[in-house]
């Protein structure tokens, strides 16, 4: 590979390990059988776990543990919300609460568009993460045969503040907008008051960051909510690997439990296969271009 | 500030400049009156344009001329579009005819979100401009006090096409894709058949990346065509700052001609007033408890 060869030339030592689908001894992934040739070291993509889902297993933990995270107190918190999500009482059940909501909201009154908006650079990817979680788990022909699925949208405040909540706030009233709030960061840093000669930087002299952070969170869903502009909003005690995997694995329980009420399979995606169908044969016409 | 302070400390050369609105010269603004005290070199920002227009100001060039940015070809690429756009013939027209169909589309077929979907890492900040420029120019009350707005998605492929398109396949028929195809990257790296032994890897051996960008790209748009789902493919030739100066005008004129169709000023943004509205009190309070 070239970037085998480049670590090599400059004496870098590296170590390649393979994460695949491990289940089936005979037809093994090419990415299993390089890794047998080659002696690599293998972790598993257990075998139906669908991408959305993976980040609760070997698929997730790989880049986790390279980069320090503790998968221990995520997996923690995961298994504390899978406790909560099995509760019979919807009151004591955050993911059934969130997805009925959520179903009454579409298709009563036509929310049919989830805006999911986290308050924090830091928790900017979770939105990206949630559009797949919703887009590939709902997204589908439900057993009425008519098509189902709620549009997730990515946001982050303050950032998106500015680039999408005019449509928010005044555009159709056909979304939900799903906030996170952190209560306490860890580190709050405060706004130094170096300026207060002018007016509107003395309002911000000697704030936290993390109270502005959430003082503009609550602004925007008091406009909405002003305005008959669903919104839910989920807070965290503070943002550690713990309150994440709850943050995660209940989003994981609510499109589980909203498939049910849809009447759509959460956990395969057959809409991919349309394209995936006509990639092949074009690719063998652009080799056949290529090479003739 | 603490910035400059870190700078010195290190005796790094550095320059403030300042972006801001000049036009008021009695209320001038915060950012304005430190110019002055400092003596920073100031760049203007025009009166009246929104942010998800300044990127054809000064407030887009001083960041691309720190970057090296080509801002004259972007330049003569916008006004190439401004030209056309004011074609009275609509199939001379670009942005009236897309502004047109989109309108179409969303009154009278219910697509009422326009997924943004470029192919290629490079655009993929391009969607995120173009969220802000949809929803802010749109989304609003229209002169028949109903509210309009089409809701932006951004997208990239060929990312998307695992996270977002199992939606756009089998999911409601709310929307409209707007692919951006670069019909020849500048760089055509072709994939090394180094493994040819695995039928898989080999099928992409000798196949430049670019022609498996656009593969993928008509796979997907004739997926979706195949089961009536709306979407439309802007080509361009290559990507450079005269294209892509095209492609962002071409849309600004967009939003301007769906607005008069839709009955709503492209140009204001009123939505967002609601929140600032209430920051201030809530700042105010937060003071106050924090100095008590």
């Amino acid at each position: 590979m070239i970037l085998e060869k480049a670590l090599q030339d400059r004496n870098i030592n590296y170590e390649v390990v393979a994460v695949t689908d491990m289940s089936d001894d005979e037809h093994p992934t090419v990415l299993r059988s390089m890794a047998i040739e080659n002696h690599w070291k293998t972790y598993s993509i257990p075998y139906g776990v669908g991408g959305r889902f993976s980040v609760f297993t070997e698929v997730g933990f790989v880049t986790a543990a390279l980069v320090g995270f503790d998968i221990e107190g995520f997996l923690a918190g995961a298994a504390s919300m899978d406790a909560a999500c099995q509760e019979e009482d919807i009151f004591k059940n955050p993911a059934l609460l969130s997805a009925l909501l959520k179903y009454i909201a579409s298709e009563r009154y036509g929310r049919i568009i989830e805006v999911f908006m986290p308050y924090g650079e830091a928790l900017h990817s979770l939105s990206d993460w949630y559009v797949q979680l919703l887009s590939e788990s709902l997204g589908k022909m439900s057993n009425t045969c008519l098509p189902y699925g709620r549009t997730p949208v990515a946001a982050v405040g303050t950032m998106d503040m500015h680039a999408q909540v005019q449509e928010h706030q005044e555009g159709r009233l056909n979304k939900v907008v799903q906030f996170i709030k952190v209560k306490d960061w860890k580190h709050n840093l405060v706004v130094p008051n170096t300026h207060s000669q002018y007016e509107r930087l003395q309002a911000l002299g000697n704030v936290g960051i993390c109270d502005i952070l959430n003082i503009a969170l609550d602004a925007n869903r008091e406009a909405l909510s002003s305005d008959n502009r669903f919104n839910m909003t989920i807070t965290v005690p503070t943002l550690n690997s713990f309150h994440l995997g709850e943050i995660m694995f209940m989003h994981c329980w609510a499109v589980y439990f909203e498939s049910i009420f849809a009447g759509v399979d959460a956990f395969d995606q057959p809409g991919v296969e349309v394209y995936k169908r006509l990639i092949g044969p074009k690719l063998a016409r652009a080799k056949d271009t290529h090479n003739s």
